[in-house]
């Protein structure tokens, strides 16, 4: 099965994105890939499948490959004799911006490039964690209280310390801080605020339970992976979140009860379909009393959640085989027809 | 001033943006324009000023004029001897799909090219109209009550007759219908959902009021249209507004109270603020026992609301001074080099 890995994006997870894409090569052994890198000025690469290493980026070495075109049918390389096509199937692993904001997806879709990753609307749905708030709501699944606040807002936070700040719009614990007391807000919301003008306000709770569940939808039924209670700390930081991005060992079960294995999986398919359809999600719950909570979405998930799932070649596949594809519009000009010959033009 | 028209796309209104682009391009004389019609297959062709007519593309005469590309910095046409940029501002004329429903917009934006248009966040909010009546409701702006179904709740509809069903996504009374009694209701519903998955039903209030107001912020200041009281009709069906796309004499100001008049700019500038900067758009209200709703967001309405605004040329000229620009995100590769050196790489 061939197909293509984009990577990289101008965004905070770029760096993310080449530790996840280089983790996911190692995993799909039985497939024929290509490498798509989109440097941070929005440039595409071609990378040859030796030089998939962290240093081949940052040390610029990209640059001296071939550059590719976006264009109708799929990515097209150019040389003096006429161009090449990569018209397989692509796997969005753009984390952050571009790739988890909409963009990337839009722009697959408009050139009818058939793709592993949430549409446009599932992502602008999911990157802003205000709007997942929402989403959330408008489908029943239970959410934490939160605020969001702004600039102006900043000192009318009505959420009992302690409690977590997180940038609205990015993933990756990036600018995210547990905040204890009165002592350590300003630093918190000038961190945050570095990365959006808008920031979420939650309770911490102490103790919690948490549970992360991957899954898809192909061919009109449901996969799940396996339920994960993720590694306890405080919460992730950057640099733990970083090493995350390249799990790639199968991890263990949760220990929990079959019953709240089958709650997980309803919220999740709530949240999934249809607006996810084509894209492998993570969804992170909290469960507090028995009762499941919607932490966040993950449409792109670090190194696409493959340490979640059995069979990861055989879950890819399975997607790949049956990605949405859009309802085609015929223009047909019957207006300007009518209306020509009304004028007898 | 130099800016680009950008109309047409794979969209049910293709047709009406033709007519729209034709209308604007006559009421902005005093700039410099290019036209690039984007072609129902989604190649992009640079259109000579003297062929700028509806027959042109209905005709197909477009195919033999000159293909551009999609490429960062502007538009590209590509030659033998070298390639020859279009880096002027963009005006996205493409109604509905493409245009509106944040496609266009994402792949402008990628790319760097300024555009007059509504962001793709905006776009998307405003192209499901179950999206806008969400951001209204969040942003304490009245609307009617509404009920959205799907082919599976079609029986379960709750509101009384007479009501209007209409598709979610889809602008230009495409799909629309007023149905009176349920001899009427699985005709209008056949109709409707042959456009859309998702169909609003909401109250049909006959002689309710209907307020139109067009408006765009520049340099942190709104600039308002005057207020129009568009013609009545039970509700314009395709073909009139149709018509309507091709409006282009200044209207005249809806005799109304300036405490009404303040009280839709109030609500207009609510919507507006900051969601969709960069664009002109239109805002339709109802206005009911004095109370102001807001009925529609047109992100890009027909022929650029241009006979609403007493300085047409005035208003395109200083938004395009002012249009939103992207944070720039720099990436050092620190993760990667401290990994690497770390290793000792």
């Amino acid at each position: 099965m061939k197909c293509a890995l984009l990577f990289g994006g101008a965004s905070y997870e770029h760096e993310i994105s080449i530790v996840s894409a280089i983790t996911v090569k190692g995993k799909l052994s039985r497939f024929e890939l290509s490498y798509i890198f989109c440097d941070q000025d929005h440039t595409f690469y071609l990378i040859e499948a030796s030089k998939m290493k962290a240093t081949t980026f940052s040390r610029g070495e990209h640059r001296k490959m071939p550059q590719l075109f976006m264009t109708n049918g799929g990515f097209e390389q150019r040389g003096l004799f006429g161009s090449k096509k990569f018209d397989m199937p692509v796997i969005n692993i753009i984390h952050g911006g571009d790739g988890e904001d909409g963009s990337i997806a839009a722009m697959l879709d408009f050139y009818s490039i058939p793709f592993i990753g949430p549409r446009k609307e599932a992502s602008m749905l999911s990157f802003d964690k205000h709007y997942t708030k929402w989403m959330a709501n408008s489908l029943g699944v239970k959410i934490l209280p939160f605020e969001a606040i702004t600039q102006t807002s900043r000192n009318d936070i009505k959420t009992a310390y302690p409690f977590i700040v997180k940038p609205a719009r990015l993933g990756s614990s990036i600018g995210v801080s547990v905040v204890q007391d009165v002592s350590e807000l300003e630093y918190a919301l000038d961190v945050a605020f570095e990365f959006d003008t808008v920031l979420l306000i939650e309770p911490f709770i102490s103790g919690v339970k948490e549970y992360n569940l991957a899954g898809f939808s192909a061919r009109g039924e449901m996969t799940y992976s396996i339920v994960e209670e993720p590694q306890k700390a405080e919460f992730l930081d950057f640099e733990k979140k970083y090493l995350d991005f390249s799990r790639s060992s199968t991890v263990a079960e949760a220990p929990i009860s079959q019953e709240l294995v089958q709650q997980l999986k309803t919220a999740f398919k709530v949240i999934y379909s249809p607006l996810f359809e084509g894209a492998i999600i993570r969804c992170d719950f909290f469960v507090i009393d028995d009762e499941v909570y919607l932490n966040e979405v993950n449409p792109i998930p670090g190194s696409m959640a493959n340490y979640l799932f059995e069979d990861f070649q055989g879950a890819v596949n399975k997607l790949l085989g049956s990605l949405p594809t859009k309802k085609e519009i015929r223009i047909q000009y019957d207006y300007i027809h009518s209306i020509s010959s009304a004028k007898g033009k």
